[in-house]
């Protein structure tokens, strides 16, 4: 699927000033951080790579130009939403025991994880200083939200955590994390542009809303595509989130049903090692069977239309609306 | 060695506000943190346990105190640095492979390296979180420090982390590594609660530049208690920085002095394992008869000697300089 042209757009202005950015640190930091952002290869060699979708950048820009003001205003905060996401894959993926991301070895498979560690926490620090350099009122507030939702993403990542230990996690249980894992940080993406913008504190909670609905429409996806995902396109192996028996979406809603699906899932999760390619194949067919594929996709949708309707009654500009918009319907259909 | 009745003092004051900050933090995530803090064991029942010296939170505290104003002005400043401090000890013992700290298993020992990485992401985003909700310039100030202190910390560690590859390192490298490991964040405690007073800044430099030199005492100290300490007193195992062939200041001097000694301790190094027992007894040896171990504390007491000197030229109060020149010679002559 095609992305949208404003990604593009909006990826021109704020790489460079990500890769600035970046360049404060010191230079034994640099060969991870350049080769997990996609600018450069393991041996440094700088190539054409699958950087991502830079969406928090968009977002945050776009949120600017939504209360009428031009996206130069927005580039701290773009910038530092997408460190702290970028420290936070970094660190996920040692966590999660992920071996790729972006049809790569991920950062601690590719160096160490001793180096990735490290890297990230830089990643992390630098982020609330680009925001903080700046000595603005506003910029201090929208340092203030970022280490807010950050703390938010880590308690949110810390119970996904927990959940590996559960035989089971309810839907609300496992909305509950994804909404601190993933909705906290969209909802800061989609609304520091306006933050910085010194726009008026409905204008920036409507779009702080809207990033947040659209962070779960979001997550109940990537849960989607972390199953039954292509890996030729989403860059991770087939039924990924399957093989360490993830409390993702679909998989909480086919365990919490409390019927013979749950019993056949359970027992597939019942092995204390990550399951097999079979073990894989069969689970994924049995949750997809049980409906659990289809409810979360519905799932997305719900909070995609509230996404919308959030931002629909917000007071903002009408191009940007659309522009966001089309963002949005791209997040949810995606299949990457 | 008894500490100086000022760190007990202040750690009455705030031992609770850490306790109190900490709360904060998703449960999930207190248990790694309540044992790592030594306020629980590893089955997290309370118990009196080993929660180290709380150094930084003094110097904290005095800061505010040396410029005439009540302690208790610094508190989230002394709160915020033993947070970052204490992130960068959970993470860096799961980087130095360190299994145990303070008698005890490290945090990534106790309960597992994903468990330690997460927490100490939560308390690198906390520190900032106390001081920015704090809402005053001055708070914002001290942020925007203890943001530049931890970028310098970090980029400490990832140069400590190269030496590991090199197969000698100058002296003059292992100082600079130093000097951005340690003396960073002693320079910044130190003068936070002055900072946090609204001082002069002329008063806030001295008073970090004092921190800096203590730090640098301070690193020297402890290099030579990771070779030489008792692991009764200091809770980690005997010649702990021997196995994995640290280039701390002992090792860096005698490795770079070009002679047969060198060429000795380079044989031991050369060997692509841990160095066991027998090794680290040899090596010890060798780095102390060859002047490595006299050389470092004469390095701690030339730093320990300018601390002073930038402490006596400081406009502050004479009670408040006694205090601060009594843990400056605490922490040089300390054996833990």
């Amino acid at each position: 699927m095609k992305s949208p042209q404003v990604l593009n757009r909006v990826m021109e202005l704020v790489e460079p000033e990500l890769v600035n950015s970046v360049k404060k640190l010191s230079d034994e930091l640099l060969p991870v951080i350049e080769y997990h952002f996609g600018w450069k290869t393991i041996k440094g060699i700088e190539a054409p790579e699958d950087t991502g979708k830079r969406l928090r950048p968009s977002l945050a820009v776009l949120s600017a130009e939504a209360v009428g003001r031009d996206l130069e205003v927005a580039i701290p905060g773009a910038v530092a939403v997408e460190l702290i996401h970028n420290f936070s894959l970094i660190h996920d993926d040692i966590i999660d025991g992920d071996k790729e991301r972006r049809h790569r070895p991920s950062a601690w498979t590719a160096f160490s994880i001793e180096d990735a560690l490290i890297a990230g926490d830089a990643l992390h620090t630098l982020a609330f200083q680009v925001l903080l350099e700046e000595n603005t009122p506003e910029s201090v507030q929208a340092a203030r939200r970022l280490v807010d939702a950050t703390t938010t993403m880590i308690s949110g990542q810390a119970a996904d955590m927990t959940f590996d230990d559960l035989p089971t996690v309810s839907f609300e249980e496992c909305l509950k994390m994804e909404a601190a894992k993933t909705g906290a940080l969209l909802g800061y993406s989609s609304s520091v542009g306006a933050i910085l913008s010194g726009a008026d504190e409905k204008t920036c909670n409507a779009l702080e809303v809207f990033g947040y609905e659209l962070g779960l429409a979001y997550q109940a996806v990537d849960d989607v595509l972390g199953i039954w995902g292509d890996p030729k396109i989403t860059g991770k192996p087939a039924g990924n989130d399957l093989r360490e028996k993830k409390k993702s979406m679909p998989v909480s809603i086919v365990l919490s049903a409390n019927n013979s699906d749950s019993e056949k899932l359970l027992e597939i999760f019942s092995t204390k090692e990550d399951l097999d390619e079979e073990e894989i194949v069969r689970a994924s067919a049995l949750i997809e069977n049980a409906g659990g594929r289809e409810a979360t996709l519905e799932e997305a949708d719900k909070h995609l239309k509230r996404a919308i309707e959030f931002l629909n009654n917000a007071d903002i500009r009408k191009e940007t609306f659309c522009e966001l918009e089309e963002i949005a319907h791209f997040v949810v259909n995606r299949d990457s």
